[in-house]
């Protein structure tokens, strides 16, 4: 039987992780997942879903109440100012960036993204159909972006989504004001949808995040915020959007067609996390940890004459490696050394010397990681 | 900005979900979920994943315990004998069903269907880039599908999949053990995919459920099974899907670009409910309330003059309300006497004169359901 999507698990970040998962004793960082863990709270929140009877379908956008309380955290932590129309809730970010792309792109439509950018991006776009074409972020500008429409166009295709994801998965770039302004310009002139990925809103290291969707509002933006991050909490899998309802609607109509809704109980657990602002402690704490671990990958980075681009947020460093084969490294270093990361060509061709590791774990962990590559480098190389 | 999806909710039964959730005293019969309530033990389930500390991603397969457990439950119970990886976790069956409509026809492959059949198939299919054709589900028959599958070839389009949904939504209609070896030979022969959906295999009034994979195993077979139905707890959002090696890694593929994983904590509990095998009172409770509200609504058919195909299992029953336009009259009847229905032309236009109506209900809200429709259908028609 023919297979229009063969399954070929082409990441090595799959890989290395399902290698990983075999042995108990390897340092990960390779993926992106807090080290803290979510608040005991969850536990009552549960018990309380299911007590309150939410063991039913919701609606295909999601739970009213959890969308009442995701829109007031927008005004009042992102300055996005929504209806409740405006709103859905996903089974995770993913989810949501899923959807956009087939309902706006999903005809062989092409998708801007960073370079390097989140493998996910790449992934869900070859599912939905649609192509991705990569500028690198800190060339996002409405000259470059109509260039590569143009250039787009020659190919005979037709841009469609610019994506800003920021902190950046896996630089921690962020964009400033200026430049998101010319892209929204640049959206608002050519009828192109922005889809914001703000997964990592909370872990920005200096300043203020800054939402897309708060500079002139949302006509060509769709914004896209989890509950994964801020609370350690991947596994519940809740993420939400906002945007112009007609997306919003077709997102909610692509969720009934792909798992019906959000699961229930979940969604309560999410209102409740999000009601109670239980984010602002476990989120102080992450960052704190983060900068702390920031610098002594830096420290190391420079031992080593490495290179590194300077995050200015997120949870990852991305660093350079001098003549490595990222591929090759990583699958050595994790059995050799038995450190798992995710690397660079995962995330672009541009990036095969490059490894990206999560800087969310304990500083013992980054230490002995960073050690266990640095002589494993020594060996590689020399 | 052009939606190649547009947000175009055509299903009544929708337009009637939202209308009738607006409401506190609607007798609701259009939704597939059953009146009793998950065990009470799920509250301690979900307590001991957290603590277990199941917060995080899960394979793209989903959690492998759990999936041993499946693994068990598809040989006692089903007779289907496959390997770990030959199962796969989703986010409900829903979501198995939308991934194999994607990899194995999402090119325009054309999926044949009962009719009537679930809307969801339709509009899966019209997601994902399928085409639908519908064949009346007593008609299956290796010949039947050779002459559809020429008309196919003769309108350009090629067939790739045969849909078996029993006990049928909506009808009950359950294929006897000759017609599904037929199938499975035409299948074999022409190297077609069937879908399997069994769903509503605990709802069987008499004899077993047999699965479609338990016959001559399933090189040209995935069979999806859900927690939702036989736990009444849909809003879990689990199922699961076993079939050859190559599609089941293409679905898992198809759920890392979709939402990654299933949420973890809901699959623990999955587990639990099926390894302590907690269906089996909860299922024969759901049994007798079925086959006792199905003889209520046979009265009321006989003396209304009405038709009704008669289920051989699931929570449905299927009825003729001879000259009325299915829509308008299923619209009319929630806003003039409050009950929910599902109109008969959502499960395909040959069905303009019918109603869905759920039987998991109370004999009560059946009673009084009927009541009101009965009354109704008086003052609609004449």
């Amino acid at each position: 039987m023919k297979l229009l999507f063969e399954p070929k698990f082409d990441l090595y970040v799959d890989i290395i992780t399902s290698e990983a998962k075999k042995s108990r004793d390897i340092i990960q960082l390779q993926w992106g997942e807090l080290a803290s863990v979510p608040p005991e709270r969850v536990k009552d929140f549960f018990v309380e879903a299911f007590e309150k009877g939410l063991t039913h379908y919701s609606l295909p956008h999601g739970d009213l109440m959890l969308r009442e309380v995701i829109r007031r955290k927008l005004r009042e932590r992102n300055g996005i100012v929504a209806d409740i129309d405006n709103i859905i809730v996903t089974a995770g970010g993913t989810a949501a960036i899923s959807f956009v792309f087939r309902v706006v792109a999903g005809d062989g439509g092409f998708i801007i993204v960073q370079d390097p950018s989140w493998f996910g991006f790449s992934g869900i776009a070859r599912y939905v159909g649609a192509r991705i074409v990569r500028l690198r972020e800190y060339d996002y500008s409405y000259e470059a972006l109509e260039r590569a429409k143009s250039e787009i166009r020659r190919l005979g295709g037709e841009l469609r989504i610019v994506v800003m994801n920021y902190p950046s998965n896996p630089t921690g770039y962020v964009f400033d004001i200026e430049t998101m302004k010319e892209v929204i310009d640049f959206a608002e002139d050519n009828d192109i949808l922005i889809l914001s990925d703000e997964a990592y809103e909370d872990y920005v290291f200096e300043g203020k995040h800054i939402s897309t969707a708060s500079i002139k509002g949302f006509s060509h933006i769709v914004s896209v915020f989890t509950i994964s991050k801020t609370y350690s909490f991947t596994g519940l899998r809740i993420g939400y959007a906002v945007g112009p309802k007609k997306i919003i609607d077709a997102m909610a109509l692509a969720q009934v067609h792909t798992y019906i809704s959000p699961p229930s109980i979940n969604q309560y657990v999410a209102r409740r996390l999000l009601e109670e602002n239980i984010a602002k402690g476990i989120v102080e704490k992450n960052l704190k940890l983060l900068k702390q671990n920031l610098a002594v990958v830096k420290e190391f980075v420079e031992a080593n004459e490495w290179e590194i681009i300077e995050p200015k947020g997120g949870i990852y460093a991305f660093i350079r490696l001098p003549g490595i084969n990222s591929a090759e490294f990583s699958l050595r270093l994790l059995r050799e050394e038995k450190v798992a990361v995710a690397p660079g060509i995962d995330f672009g061709e541009n990036w095969k010397e490059w490894l990206r590791i999560t800087i969310a774990k304990s500083k013992e962990e980054i230490q002995e990681g960073l050690k266990r590559i640095s002589r494993f480098y020594r060996r590689f190389h020399h």
